[in-house]
């Protein structure tokens, strides 16, 4: 194979929480058990964390190393040859890499900074970037899209919706000739757990608590439960596959803070469930989103999506609705997101490097 | 844009029924309502029809006179100056074409013939091919795709299964690195359909005879009641998707004749439903597939799939189970899934010539 010849692709990596570490962990201990990423040759050159240090190398940062002092001491160690001072935005504009893989979590309240500046950078140096941080698609997406086209660079972020489930690409590749009217989906893993869990006894709180407990829950569960992660969510989405421009300021937002374990029997004596919602709808030559607290009736296709699951139904003009739906993804699904999207990047190198021979 | 640049994309469509008239419809007639579809020029230079006559013209049969005469008379008119005397195996040898589009029939007692040889004639040519008839791809899937990749020429038929839901353009465009495990799906409207009614009250031969009347049921709904079209397009999944080379006759198959309305009550009052389900799945080294009657439990995926839906739940290695549901499709769908199709075969038209300029 020709990719045995070519050099590897150099990644920088910002963030490394319970993605980043499961990234580097494909890429190193469980890289045998998956014989279809053979083609994938990468190199990560850097990884920044927000708390815990960076390490950067030019010949490939040691990475068993890495993720064994990150699962131990919780940073990055001061003997670690690989340690550096520098932060992720001096990375992101001084480094040599490919591809910025940005993994920061997502900020409504800095209105997806410092990761609009971390992707803006790479984009100025021409380098290609993939995201699992939905802030930058939800506050900058028309931005951050000029700019990457203008630069003729890759600026992907299929994790950003529905982990790694083939929403994003699954429109763009497979719906040609269609014009999308209106995205219908469950898109936030929390609530709906929480909201299943609710279905079965528990209070809100205690439902919150057992899914911090596993892991999939931040510590602060405000931005799921108050519908800002639904909320960016559906603007990445009609940011990118309908053509608009808005932010998650822009959604008329409910969450579900406010839902009985009293709501949820009233709707189950009529066989329906409740939901949290997210809509995007064309209106008025514009588009508009909605998250919202809603009855979904029995055979509707979301109703049977539960616990972490996500759906989202897409209504073309040409065809009958479609809907993909994730059963039960955990934060593996996120990281082959991040691998789809890598390998996107790969396939357009080999192509580059023939052209140019 | 380059497009109107270049000449049409010629088209010879074998069989005219459903589909064919409706493909022929949304070209003419309905152009107006799709903006997507401004990419796609083409031009239908045959139509070949089993019992209703041929036409073919080097410039262009006159369609809206075509259709006409099929949807008034039942046949092509002697009177029409396109009327020529050939038949389709003769148009696909002789006629001068770009792009060779099979919609004819399902013929299991046939063994996919006599699409394959449609197919092979044109692929022989080196003419890329469009198909919904899943015949070819369930009886001799290797041969066909061998061929054509011999001749550096399309062979694509998104179609096949679940109309235009784009199942295999999902698997192979946007799941890159994963290795397949395992499908599971309800890929059989009719029965699907006849199921849902029976779950109403109706019987079997009742419900079969409403689907017949909403026009989606064929005149002979025997491939569909025993399982055959089920077993078909499992066949065409495998050997696209997981590197099989089955045929309905390898596949383990049961159809849907025996169900009684006391089979369904008794699973109704589990709060589960009787579908019929197709599988296939990696073992010992190589893939089998099964068509079966199964009970699917409440909040399973597919339960939730009701009348002419489809549906499909994709297992890989790499991630959660994905699950495509397309919503009570009919047969505009897939009249898309070819549009979907001639759409890539345009795109690689349009490369070439960039190429040899």
């Amino acid at each position: 194979m020709d990719s045995s010849r070519r050099p590897p692709l150099r990644v920088l990596l910002l963030g490394c929480g319970n993605v980043g570490r499961g990234l580097v962990r494909v890429l190193t201990v469980e890289r045998d058990r998956y014989p279809g990423l053979e083609g994938l040759d990468i190199q990560i050159v850097g990884i920044s964390t927000g708390t815990r240090g960076a390490v950067a190398s030019d010949s490939g940062v040691d990475l068993v190393r890495a993720l064994s002092e990150l699962e131990r001491g919780g940073h990055f160690s001061n003997q670690n040859p690989d340690r550096v001072e520098s932060d992720s935005l001096q990375l992101a504009r001084e480094l040599d890499y490919d591809v910025l893989v940005e993994l920061t979590p997502l900020s409504i309240e800095h209105r997806g900074e410092p990761a609009i500046s971390h992707i803006r950078s790479a984009l100025e140096r021409s380098r290609h970037v993939v995201s699992a941080n939905k802030g930058p698609f939800a506050y900058a997406y028309r931005d951050l899209m000029n700019l990457a086209v203008s630069r003729g660079v890759h600026l992907l972020h299929e994790s950003t919706v529905m982990d790694g489930a083939p929403v994003l690409n699954l429109a763009r590749h497979t719906l040609k000739g269609c014009r999308i009217l209106a995205l219908e989906g469950i898109l936030n893993s929390t609530t709906n757990y929480v909201l299943s869990r609710m279905e079965e006894g528990l209070a809100l709180q205690e439902a919150v608590e057992l899914a911090q407990l596993q892991g999939f829950a931040e510590a602060d569960p405000t931005l799921d439960l108050q519908g800002w992660d639904a909320a960016a969510k559906i603007c990445v989405l009609a940011n990118a596959l309908m053509g608009a421009d808005l932010n998650p300021s822009d959604v008329d937002r409910q969450g579900i803070e406010r839902v009985t374990a009293e709501d949820l029997q009233d709707v189950d004596r009529r066989g329906d469930r409740i939901k949290l919602i997210c809509r995007a709808s064309r209106q008025d030559g514009g588009v508009s989103a909605k998250v919202a607290v809603e009855a979904v009736p029995r055979g509707h296709p979301l109703w049977s999506v539960s616990g972490t699951g996500n759906a989202l139904r897409i209504t073309t003009d040409l065809m009958a609705p479609i809907v993909v739906v994730q059963d039960n993804p955990g934060v593996k699904d996120t990281v082959y997101g991040v691998l789809g999207d890598l390998f996107t990047v790969t396939e357009s190198f080999d192509l580059e490097r023939k052209g140019s021979r």
